[in-house]
Parts: C-alpha cells; structure tokens; sequence
C-alpha cells in the first residue's frame, strides 16, 4: 500500500487497446498531469543546505568521536537475532522527522548491532581499513552523485582512476604492461575481489574461445584450476561464468599450503590429452585461510606454454608490496594476465576499492563490451577514451578514485608503509611468543600479518579456544580449517591495533587453555 | 618502483625449498621484524581526528555550496580528452599533503572536468538524484567502515537492510510475496540495475536446471527472450551467464515498443518444440530509449504455463509507484519472480542502490551460495540469519541501507513524491508545447517522465538538433534509436530541474531547427 493511499489509482478510460487493458494510459499524459500550483512548483527538496551543513558537521563530529573511542566499545554485536529490526518501527514513516531523531536511533539500536571492524582488537577475517582522507574521498563523490559510466558522462572519475591506478602500479613495483599507457594493458577500480575475479575469468572464457562464448555460449569444454586454499570467490566466479565445479580442477598444495606446480602441469595436459581446454589457473598471493603463496613463476611459465590464462589474486598480501621489503609478494606477477589488491583492506581506503590490472585489455573488453546507441559518444567510437562500464560487471559507477586519491595524498604512502610494517612486526612478535609456549603450534608460515594457531591438544580444544576468546575480552578471531584441522586464525592489521592491543590479546589467549 | 627505494628487497638465505626459491622467506620471520622502535611503535595514522573534523566541516560547506550553485555551473564536462590527466602529477607524492592543496585541485582540475549529474538543465540518460540525507547516510556507511557480507559480519547492516526493503515494498505497493518475511522471498539492495539482473538470470539458470548447473556449466539448452529495447545489461548479463546471443531471441515489439506477448508465446513454443529449454524472460516496465512498457500481466501467465522465471525490470520508472496514482508501473507484478528498482535513479538515494526483491530465494541462494569454513558462523548454521553475500556476486559489501534509511526519514517520502509528480507534470506540459510546434513530433508514449522527439524533416535534422542541443545552453540530451529512426531522448528527473528549466529549455530547442 502506498504511502498516500488517500489517492485513488487513475483509471484508464480508452479499453481498446493492449497497453490499457493493462491500466496504463501512455495515450492519456494529461491524466497525470494534474497537480495544484503550490505542489507543482515547489522545489523537490525538504532538507535545506543549510540544514545539511549542519547535519553534517554533527555528523562529522560523530565519526570523530567514533574514531577516538572505538576501542572502548565491544568488537562484536552485542545483539541477538533480530534485536535490531524488533527495536525500529515495522512500517515506514509517515512524515518526515530530523536528523537529531535518526541519530538518536543510530546510537541506540544501530551501535549495538555493528560489528566494529576499524577496532584494535580486530583480529578477524582480513582488516577493511579506513581512513580520513578516505572518508571524505567518499563524501565528495556521494556529494558530486556523478556517474563515471563512460569517459563522457564525466571525463574527471575516468581519467583520475586510470591515473590512480598507474600511481598504484607504481607504488606496488607493479609490471609495467598493467599501465594504462601501455599498449595492451590498464587498470580500473572493481568493488570486490570477487567481482575481480569473476571478470578475469570472463576475460580469459573469451580468449580461450576466441570470442565464440559471447554467441553461442559453449563453457563446456572449459577447465579451470586452483587449490583448495584459493579464495571462495574462484568458485563462485567461475559458477557464474558457466563453468561448472565439475570442470574446476584442485591443484594439490604442498605443507606450506602453496599449488604444486608439477601437479598443475600434470592436470593440464591430461585435460588436454582428452579435449578439454584448459583456460583459467588462479594463483595465490596470500590466500584467506593461511596466508600462502603459490609459486606464481613456476606456474606461470607452465600456463604461458599452455596459453591459460593466469590471474593472481593478492587481495589482502598484495598491499604489503607499499612497503619494498615486502616487494616479494608480487614475485612472479610479470607472468599474470590479470591481477588483483585491494585498498580496502590493507590499505586505509574503505570498502569498497579493489585495484585490478590486465595485459590483455582487448579480452577483458571483448568479454564485457556491449554498446547500445543511448550509450554511444564521439570519444567511445574513436576508441581514444576509455568507458570502464566495459571493464566491470555493471554499467553505473561511482567517482571512488576520489578516495584512494585522497588517502595517497593526505595520509601519504609513508603512513601506510609504517602502518604494514608495524603489523608485520606485531606478527613476528607474537610467533615468538606462541613458539615458547607448549600448548600452542604455529600451523602455517606467516611472513606478513596473519598466523594460523592450534592447540596440542587437538580440534575440540582449538575449537574451545576460537569460542572462548570470541566470547573473551581477547578480540575477534576467525576459525579455518587447514587440511581439515581446525585453526584460530589470528589477523593483524587494523589500523588502531598497537603492540599493546597485541600483548593483551596473547595475554588473555594464554590464559583460555 | 616502490616510492622508498632506497630500501633493499630482503633476500631470502634459505634456499633450499620451493618458497625460498621464489625469493619468499616464510620460515624466516625475522627478517621482517627489524624496524625502530620508534616507528614500530607509532599509531599508524597521520591525519589526526581533530584535522579531520576540519577538514570534514570544510567538505560539508563545499558540497552545500555545491548542491546551491551547481546551476551556475555548466552541466557538461569543459574538458577535451586527456585534460584532466594532464593537470595532475604523473607520480604519486613521496610526502604527504595538505587537505586544502587537494580541495584545490578539486576545484581547479577536478570539477573543469565534472559532467553535473546533479544540474537543473540535466536531460540526459535519466536521473541520478542524491538528496542531502542519503550523502551523510553514505559519510556515515564510510565512517563506520563495517562490512555486511554476513549477519554475524555486522547484524545491524543486514537487519537494517532487510527492513529497509520491506518499507520499499510497502511505499511501492509491491506484492507481500516478495518481503523478507515471507514464506519464500526477500529483498537486498544490489549496487545497480545491471548486477540486479544477473542475478535474476543466475536465479533463473538454476532453478531451469534444477540446480545441476553449478557442476556441469551446461547451458547450451537455455534461451531467453526480451525485446530490442530491454536494457544492454540484460544482454550482458546473458553473456556473463554463459547463455550466448544465439540464445537471446529479441522478440517482436509493437508501435508502442511493448513486447507482444504473442509472439512471446509462439517463440517459447517454438523453442521447447526442438528441445531447448526457455528459462528467463525480463519484462521492461520503463525501457531505456523511450519509457515504453511491456505487458507483464500478459506476458505472466505465458510464463507462468511455460515454467520460464520472469523478472520485471523498473529500475528508472518503477521509483514512480512511490506516489499511488503512478502504482500502475507495477501492473502484472505479482506474476514477476523478481523485480528491481533504483532509488539511486529517481528517489534521491545516492548511487549505488538498487533494490530488488524475489519470491524464490532459494533459487538465488542456490545459484550463489558458497560457505568455505572461514565464513561459517553459527547464525548461519542455523538457517536463521540472512547471510547477503549469497544474494550478490561480491563478498563484501557497505552498509548502503543507512542512506535509504536517512532519505525515506529525513527527507520524507512526501518530498520524493512531490519531485516525481512535479517532472511527470513538467513532462506532460513540455509535450502539450511540442505538440503545437509542426516541426517537432513526439514519437513514443511518455506517460512519466521520458520524452522522445524527432524532427519532422528526418533523421539528419535530428541529429543536428541533438548535437547543436548539447553544444548550447538548452541542457544535457542523450541520442537514441527507435526501430533505427534517430530520436532526441529528454528525461525530465534531477531534483534541482523546476518549469522555469523546462520552459527555457524547450525555448532553447525551439531555436535551434
């Protein structure tokens, strides 16, 4: 029912014809069309400018205030299911109300529902930082409400993410055949790495058929590889794409949890031997559970012989590669035809912002091109300007390269190498710290930010520990399993956990037992 | 390059496995731990929260500023290609900078190169509306900086969300089957129309298949059928799918460029006669080109004979059902298996924020669910918490239900209905002018907000018009087709646009043939 339900529904007069059997009226504007005066003239906005400055400097205050204190809230929800909807009202409201009385609501039934992810005690799943500059990065673009869909329907929110993802290229010691300027190669910001993924896949699913996919939509000789520690998101990449998990080969690891490269080569060939055609290998910078990585060089060199396309997913380590001790991340990246990190992790530019280059532009735009005439302008047809709606899944877009801008200008790259550095070291500090203790084993390598715990005593006692420490004042852990055992996963990389947060994490860890 | 080069890359002295090999050092730590302690033990951020309560009080006052004077400003980007990148440093900076250095740029490089979404004269594509509360829902959504991909990942995200989309199914009258706390349905916001309909046909390809998709990637049997004038994504989506355009029939339109439901009939007949399997057919309930709509009664009973998932694609005109006498956009609604609309189009809810709704969650759920163990929670064990990630290609995702929360209560649905009934009045009244001068004609119906026009004296005169139209200060136009004839699009929906635009504009055009 809608809102104003004192209205009436306009009947349509004229039955003879097929769209008003239907109660439409397209033949009939003027039904529509009366309004009095006053409603019809007045300007569409109830919430003055002013009101927004400030609302908004509130606003601004808030997140302050919440930046400061977040580490004197719970890391987890405090609710139970379905708490917060049961505490708003069920049905929407009938006249406007203020601002003041919304954020009341935010600090009595949304507080207590969120999980706080910028907490110093977040050692959960992967870090999603934020920061100021990239705060407001977001603001300006909701602000500007631009569509960067084309390069015309705003030249500045392409060409300032091309150049972004050059200045990222560069940052990260990337190859230099993901540049925008190279002949072949470019980058763009995705939402996910997910999304990432799903578009690399569809990438090398149209190389691999030389296009014939986009018509007659035949994956079914398709092969696709990786290890069972590869991100979720390969899988449901390659279900959407149409290639069934029957044809998506796990590639066996070694102990340190990284593809056997000799394996691969193995599955390949066998594929082949029997007709398939083997497409899509992922290898790992860095995968979920453990942090591993796959031996991107040897692997490479084997898909390059094959010609199967690969992509390298290094949507959490890949960031380390700001700081150039840890430039090892990207080591045989100069193989990949597609490769993913995202700022929104490790980083300080929040969610969403996930950097993805190509060598392959022609591919990934055969794949994802489709060019209506609404759609169509002289920059498009003369193939000089870019259209990233034709890099990505959707056609809309928002100006996100405003953010990571703002953060690499502001809080500059010095802030976040610190910041990787610190929490590579909090890490190595801690391994120490397990190490000396009986009870506990280190399942996993751990070069950068993440290790993987169990206790000597077995699954039910891991298990035990991961519930009591996320009941504990401990922090925000994520259980895994590893080759079927179960593992507390310990990430490190918020940007508000100190060596102190750290000490009294193990220090409540130690004693659970 | 990584922008402090005067570090070495640490090498590796172990090299007797595969890792070290690589230039990785797992097993050995230590390497990465040697850092001052003064930098180690730095809190790594550099802006302060008090810079950025300046900081942020000064970027509320310029967006204020903005939102009054974005008239003043032209409506479309000033820029040539490559302008606004050649303004900018082609390096990234070694130090960090001032906030007030990049809201110069801002101004100076930025905006030169802004096309104004959000401008009175803007009649191009269609609305891309924001509203002063939907940007600080969205500061708000960058501030908390938590991710929803999971209830337990955030609770108040999903529940907030969840709520937000059963007081939109209200306020649009949509049927009860698709709320989330019905039987079998559910709604989610997606972050555009484009991914809204992947997500239908994915829905869809599961459910045709009974689910053996997902394994064995056949989709060499399915077929799907809209119109020329459903939206490019549906094509894309099909492509991304695995369905090729050889399995795409384009069905037949009638003079109002509406589906003919008899032809639908006899394609689908045709279809299954041979063997293959017609699973998806998208309804258009406001086209892209001309704002024609589809008979979904019509077309819902084929489908619903036929076993073949129907989604209803709204996602400009479906925003109209806010005021009742326009609830007629959803007629033949309750035969649709899914249904989007874009808030982020016509209601003043900042890109990106699509809802859509299913009365097969199942469906959904089975095309994209994927649970590895570093996501299972208990929540999600037991079936009772809704875990978003499964409706959606991306894991992660934003708290986007704040900003539809802030805008449905600050501003107040009374203000999105009085915006909507003002540009369907202008429209109406911009036809009646049209109507009168002999030069012009009206080519499509334009029961909303759309209107097409063409000149009398053919395509070349209409092409001129539109390029002279652009070139003037009459407004933004877009270009489209009708069945190949070039039309002139005016899509009357930016927030700021009053008569007095409308009325100037068409004065403009009126001098232009």
């Amino acid at each position: 029912m809608a809102a104003d339900s004192r209205l009436h529904r306009s009947g349509c007069r004229d039955g003879s014809n097929l769209l008003a059997n239907l109660g439409r009226c397209p033949t009939q504007p003027q039904r529509t069309a009366r309004l009095r005066p006053d409603v019809r003239f007045r300007r569409a906005a109830r919430v003055t400018p002013d009101e927004f400055r400030q609302n908004g400097h509130e606003l601004i205050d808030w997140i302050a205030d919440y930046i400061v204190g977040v580490g004197d809230r719970p890391v987890q929800a405090t609710v139970k299911l379905g708490d917060v909807r049961a505490a708003l009202p069920e049905h929407p409201p009938t006249s406007p109300e203020t601002f003041e009385a919304v954020m009341a609501d935010v600090d009595r039934v949304i507080m207590p529902g969120v999980t706080n992810w910028q907490h110093p005690k977040w050692f959960a799943y992967f870090p999603a930082n934020n920061s100021a500059p990239s705060i407001l990065g977001e603001l300006l673009s909701a602000g500007l409400g631009v569509q960067g869909m084309s390069w015309v329907t705003s030249p500045a929110c392409t060409e300032l993410e091309a150049l972004m993802l050059d200045w990222m290229q560069e940052l990260l010691g990337l190859p230099a055949q993901f540049r925008s300027t190279s002949e072949t190669g470019g980058g763009v910001i995705q939402g996910s790495a997910s999304e990432a993924t799903l578009v690399a896949i569809l990438a090398a699913r149209f190389r691999a058929t030389s296009g014939a996919v986009n018509a007659d939509g035949n994956t079914t000789k398709l092969v696709a590889y990786a290890t069972a520690h590869s991100h979720s998101s390969i899988e449901k990449g390659l279900r959407i794409a149409g290639v069934g998990t029957d044809r998506f080969r796990i590639v066996p690891h070694d102990d340190k949890f990284a593809m056997r490269s000799d394996e691969l080569e193995k599955m390949i060939a066998a594929d082949r031997a029997v007709g398939l055609v083997p497409f899509f290998v992922a290898s790992n910078h860095g995968t979920t559970s453990s942090g591993a990585f796959d031996p991107t060089a040897l692997i490479g060199s084997i898909c390059r012989k094959a010609d199967v396309w690969l992509h390298v997913d290094g949507a959490w380590a890949g960031i380390a590669a700001l700081a150039s001790e840890f430039q090892w991340v990207n080591d045989g990246i100069e193989f990949a035809d597609s490769y993913c990190t995202n700022p929104h992790k490790w980083m300080g530019v929040n969610f969403d912002c996930s950097t993805f280059w190509t060598n392959d532009r022609s591919s990934l735009l055969g794949a994802l091109s489709i060019l209506p005439e609404y759609l169509r302008s002289t920059a498009a047809d003369s193939g000089a300007a870019i259209d990233y709606r034709d890099w990505q899944v959707p056609l809309g877009r928002r100006f996100r390269a405003l953010k990571l801008w703002f953060a690499i200008r502001c809080e500059g790259i010095d802030a976040f190498q610190r910041m990787i550095r610190s929490h590579v070291a909090m890490t190595q500090e801690l391994a120490a710290w397990v190490a000396a203790d009986d009870r506990f084993k280190v399942v996993a390598p751990h070069p950068l930010s993440l290790i993987c715990l169990a206790l000597a005593d077995g699954d039910a006692a891991t298990d035990a520990l991961i519930a009591s420490a996320n009941a504990s004042e401990a922090g925000h852990f994520t259980r895994t399993e590893l080759d079927g055992r179960s593992v507390m996963r310990i990430s490190i990389g918020a940007r508000t956990t100190t060596p102190a947060h750290v000490r009294a994490m193990w220090d409540n860890l130690r004693a659970l037992p």
